[in-house]
């Protein structure tokens, strides 16, 4: 099937449009209409080579939202003209113990990224959202429920499975106290989950900048790490703080927040931590824990829970050809919404 | 009563003989002859003024072994003549949530050290161990279990709950998969202990040159960190990783050895941690956290488990006055036992 997409050729090239094959389907094959795409923080690092060498051309894009415009012979749960959802990940070995309890992200043998890994089967390089179509195995489509709107659902597919999933893991419910350090495209559904979920939230920023966006987004307050006094009255609150922030930076002025047994889950950066002082965690058996998006399940999970409780992701709508203004948008930082491409804006 | 026991006197001078008063007993207090004092690495850092200004002259000592004196007219548990032993705290609040819970140690209030802290009531400086009695009030008085060797069982006071309370606390039971960082007085009681819960223990050490040791404690093999091939065959192999190191140390090379949502327990260290990278944490949901001793009902289940088990630490006798070489030798490293003071060797 021919297609269209955006792809970066090298590491310090914009993307530009890009004429490409996706595969004839396979019998547990779904191909998919992508109708919006998020524009993810990670795109920008794996784009940038920040993460290691890529292949190159190379089309990004893990959030992606769309209708199924045929399916393999062998498909049951789609058809055509059905909504969908694709995520960060479109293959695992579907054979180890974390593909079997629904963790493909931790598969033993390497789950396939939507785009830049090579094809279990034909070793293809996998190409990613910025597109106009895609073409995934069955058991990586999620379904997208009727009553979110398409148009903002997108983010939901990693800035939401990655807060969520953390969310779950460390037993979040009605009461917990949870802190959430940074308010982009990850930090804001952080947020609105756990708020969903019954927990008092704190927003942890630099400043009481964003104090007004906080609230907004159903946080109790804002906590300015720079306020000493405030940060000192804060000591051992928090159950779990989100911390979300893709860059280096330092978490010495968080852990104390920590309750006892409480836990600061890294999602945002992956790379080398700015040294840290052990004395909170061994003087109140606090954790430093990291999380990677979520399986499938637990991706369908979150998809379930945002139409039930109504939540969207903060979108703003670009067209395809703002996918670079996007990405330096991004990295300057202080974005609190999600750059999601209108894939109308393309044609093949 | 009047007392005598080795006082350091400032940061940088050995101990010495020091003769002082203990307390009159309070209702609820119990006056204890000390028959052994363990020497654990932290009396060499608080001594040190490591870890901050010390109020002196101090006497050392958190691994006490003695017999009953004397009891206040209110102690209901104890009477003279019993095998009691002291632990790391000898007061706390009694009335915050963690006190209510047996977790004294993550007090809200702080715990009073064995020594070198203001004594709740009077205001006057605790002395530790290393001297000929001590008076304590009941709630932080353990029971020695009749068929534990008395002079051997002192370090399970410090080294032995230290390393069981994070076994505990992370699930450790038949068949788990432990390794445990430094073969000192901590590291060698994790081993027995570990062992003694049916788990499959691994000593992780710079090189091979433990093995013996390693082995003679029950563990199932040493893994050398400096053997690469070795180290990528056992990725993501453990469960639970107890690091007893004491100083400053790299902690990079053992997270990939966690299995997903592994936890490496630092128990050693109370300081700077060498930066290290988030991606094995990001990426296999793994885990950092601390553990500090443990709660007296805790410290209480400990004795009461190597009594079980016929678990006694590796001592070796000293004199008092030999305090101040095995300080010399611990601060060295490389001591795979536990050194301990018997007090009969010392007279007021």
């Amino acid at each position: 099937m021919k297609t269209i997409g955006y792809a970066a050729h090298s590491s310090d090239a914009h993307m530009v449009p890009y004429h490409f094959e996706r595969r004839n389907l396979r019998d547990n094959d779904v191909a998919i209409e992508i109708l919006y795409s998020g524009v993810c923080h990670s795109d920008l690092h794996t784009v940038n080579g920040d993460w290691g060498d890529q292949p190159y051309p190379l089309v990004p894009g893990h959030e992606i939202v769309g209708k199924v415009i045929e399916v393999g012979a062998d498909v049951k749960n789609y058809e055509v003209g059905q909504h969908v959802a694709v995520g960060c990940m479109v293959d695992s070995c579907q054979s180890c113990d974390q593909c079997d309890h629904g963790e493909e992200q931790y598969c033993r043998n390497g789950m396939t990224p939507t785009y830049g890994a090579p094809d279990r089967i034909s070793g293809e390089i996998t190409q990613g959202g910025y597109s106009k179509h895609i073409v995934v195995r069955e058991e990586f489509v999620l379904q997208v429920p009727e009553s979110l709107d398409l148009a903002r659902t997108a983010p939901i597919l990693c800035a939401g499975i990655t807060t969520f999933s953390p969310l779950r893991t460390w037993g979040v419910k009605a009461g917990s106290r949870v802190g959430v350090i940074g308010l982009g495209g990850l930090g804001h559904m952080a947020v609105k989950l756990a708020v969903a979920m019954g927990a008092e939230v704190t927003v942890l920023s630099r400043s009481n900048s964003k104090e007004e966006t906080a609230k907004a987004l159903g946080a109790k307050r804002i906590l300015a790490s720079t306020d000493e006094n405030a940060m000192k009255q804060a000591g051992s609150s928090f159950d779990l703080i989100i911390d979300t922030v893709p860059v280096k930076h330092d978490v010495d002025v968080y852990m104390p927040l920590l309750d006892i047994d409480g836990t600061l889950a890294i999602v945002g950066q992956v790379g080398p931590m700015e040294d840290f002082m052990t004395v909170p965690l061994v003087m109140g058996r606090r954790r430093v824990a990291g999380s990677l998006i979520g399986g499938i399940k637990e991706t369908q999970e979150v998809l379930d829970f945002c139409a039930e409780h109504d939540i969207h992701p903060e979108c703003k709508m670009i067209k395809a050809d703002e996918v670079n203004d996007a990405f330096a948008s991004l990295a300057k930082g202080d974005v609190a919404h999600r750059y999601v491409i209108d894939m109308a804006s393309l044609s093949v």
